[in-house]
């Protein structure tokens, strides 16, 4: 199985490298940008096939160790 | 639009954080656990209504920004 954990800032904390993202972005031309947001892709392969098992694994694996609580957010998908 | 790109390394380049990340899981008890490949994830909303466009700046800020093309492979996905 493969899992892919998507790591995000919490909406209420600022973002530097993001805005720096978005002012470069805005200076090559690009238009309409807003709000640039960057966080963190894991991506494991998982040689087991309990998949609720694998589900319970990955959700601690983000609120133990991936995602650091105070200031960040996750979700995960697991696929086949 | 919302726009998710998503930053990873090409296959053949080596992971030292992912691996870091493999062992720490390992050592914490999570089974099963293989190839930890760390990415970025660039979120970012667009106030345009032309998808077409939005697909071909959000593939040039690919190319041009976000990945590094020497190490870096990227996918997005355009949400309306």
């Amino acid at each position: 199985m493969k899992a892919k954990i998507y790591v995000t800032l919490k909406r209420e904390v600022l973002d530097p490298q993001g805005d720096a993202v978005r002012r470069a972005l805005g200076s090559m031309g690009f238009e309409g940008v807003r709000d640039v947001r960057i966080g963190k892709l894991v991506e494991m392969q998982i040689d087991r096939t309990d998949r609720a098992g694998v589900e319970a694994d990955v959700k601690s694996m983000g609120e133990k160790l991936l995602a650091n609580p105070v200031i960040e957010d996750f979700r995960f998908e697991i696929v086949d």
